[in-house]
């Protein structure tokens, strides 16, 4: 049995994790992706009183569930993002002494020495039970939070993702192996890896299973789940749009209309192209674009779009987004359709044994 | 049995092409990665007495081989891969019907309605013996292609690939399944598609068919094959490098570098990031960093590296290249490892039945 199924007991494989998407990731959404055996993320944030309210909104729901309960532990079974740059450790803490989250996911120090300590504090304050995620980008940044951190999961960020991320990276396609071989190489206990960016059904957790990884994490395919905390506009956005490659890009636009101040240096976020980039690039200050955008703002779920304004975060993998669903559906469709690809990638080379005599 | 091993009867399962990269791509390197299984890859120039010479060359190193003789067709085993903006269909006429490649691997119009004329023309001259592949870069130029010229692959070219590319694109993970989803909602003959773009062993080979591809094409790693035409300090700088998603970047600079004029304007080159990237990004212009890379050109193998100025076009999948192997070799390897990876994911997935009663 794999370490993540020993660690996260109501889990079913494939392993499979949706992301701690600052305000689409409600507590209604990482209890269905949970109760369907997979893990279920929210995103924590610096207001305590808020977290608390979720934390306790997903321990309501789960409360009653058999699959997940199973297990007997007295864990929650989900887990809480934190970009760190712009957290609070003392929340963070409160938070799992308090609910006992399976798992704290680290993103996005503005000081590398923070994965230490927050890894650090956590584990003290859950007695070792709250297991740490970090996010990585780069093989670097691999390297680092394994030496600094030994975390218990790397999640693996490929340039595919939707949201924020790193300016420069590579897909999941070769950041995957790289690490897998850096990890292999290591002396130390082994450290599963997720995969995330771009996965958007079965075949792409096939693919990410392929490559090496334990299984994946999906974004953007959850932000059209019924449960995600995201306007209507910005979902229909995500069904209508093909593509990715072209009609996605990245850039620090959003967090210049959203006036977010604080994220590293090396960080953007992947959107919906829109009018936005569009008068960008034909030379509006930022000072007018930010104006138009709260001007649309305003206006709901109209103003999204291709000629809207709004800030559309998605991965390249909108064009395979073509239904809203019910979390649990996508990921016990996810689960089906995962094997199925595997079992004919295992059949097409069946076809003919390599290097066989005439 | 697979279209693919139909139509190249002597190629083994997974389907695996090299790269028709100018200059690299010799007639040695095409011949081994035919013989072995694969699908080499010839670079069509526009100079008709090169190409021929090329062709005359791989001719005679398959002439005795048995392997890719076997089928007892006509056809010379390999392929050709045409630049079509710089490139003379008349040159690429002459050589299909004097040599017969087994393939005419289409890439770059300057304009779209080329892949038709050449197509026609080229399945003409070879009395449709001749496939025609059609590299494409996004979901709307395979949609393009396939109704222009309904080639008999498509070949999926992610942002992860070395050298020319799409200035803006998806990786494999997303780009191969949502043009695979458009090619099933087609009435019309089924089209395989080949991944390529941060393929480099056997675990991205695997990773490929699990998103639904038949098969996959290398280049980077081809690059650090015995018989490539590149030169030595090229070759070690693949070696050196890591971290492909950082250590490379997309640009047109490799281009204005070798005074090259007339891609499209949409292609750009992913190359190892130097000295010349450095200083055009502190201002200096085109003119001086020019006159600077000729300078290290004439200082041969030793001008290559970090601090140095030639042009290192290379993949993200840069790290995983650790060894200068015949292409034979390279070949085999990855058709052992493609499957190792996918018997793990299949045996992985094996762990639980999803869904079951508790």
């Amino acid at each position: 049995m794999s370490l993540l199924r020993i660690h996260y007991p109501w889990t079913k494989a494939p392993f499979l994790a949706s992301a701690p998407m600052l305000g689409a990731a409600t507590p209604a959404l990482a209890a269905s992706v949970s109760k369907a055996g997979g893990i279920g993320f929210l995103a924590g944030s610096a207001n305590s009183d808020a977290l608390d309210k979720d934390l306790q909104q997903v321990a309501s729901i789960l409360a009653q569930d058999r699959t997940t309960k199973a297990n007997g532990s007295d864990i929650l079974p989900i887990g809480l993002g934190f970009q760190l740059w712009g957290a609070k450790l003392s929340v963070a803490v409160s938070a799992v002494k308090k609910h006992l989250p399976a798992v704290v996911w680290l993103f996005a120090p503005s000081d590398e020495r923070q994965l230490q300590e927050w890894s650090r504090e956590l584990r003290t304050a859950s007695q070792e039970k709250t297991k740490i995620w970090i996010q990585v980008g780069t093989v670097q940044d691999a390297k680092r939070a394994v030496e600094l951190a030994a975390p218990d999961v790397l999640v693996l960020q490929g340039s595919d993702a939707g949201g924020h991320g790193h300016k420069r990276s590579a897909s999941t396609v070769t950041l995957v192996p790289e690490v897998i071989d850096y990890l292999a190489s290591r002396h130390g206990a082994s450290i599963p890896v997720l995969a995330a960016g771009g996965i958007m059904d079965g075949r792409g957790v096939a693919s990410a299973i392929a490559l090496g990884a334990a299984g994946a994490v999906m974004g953007t395919r959850f932000l059209a789940a019924t449960e995600a905390g995201i306007a209507k506009g910005w979902q229909k956005e995500l069904l209508k749009a093909t593509d990715g490659g072209v009609s996605t890009g990245r850039s620090t636009l959003p967090d210049r209309l959203k006036q977010t101040v604080g994220w590293p240096e090396h960080f953007d976020g992947r959107a919906l192209l829109n009018k936005g980039h569009e008068d960008e690039q034909a030379g509006l200050s930022d000072a007018e674009n930010v104006a138009l955008y709260k001007q649309e703002l305003a206006q709901g779920d109209d103003s999204w779009g291709a000629h809207g304004r709004m800030v559309t975060y998605a991965g390249t993998g909108v064009g395979l987004v073509k239904e809203i669903k019910p979390a649990a559906e996508i990921v016990r469709e996810v689960h089906m359709s995962a094997r199925k690809a595997t079992q004919n990638a295992a059949e097409s080379l069946r076809d003919s044994e390599p290097h066989s005599k005439l």
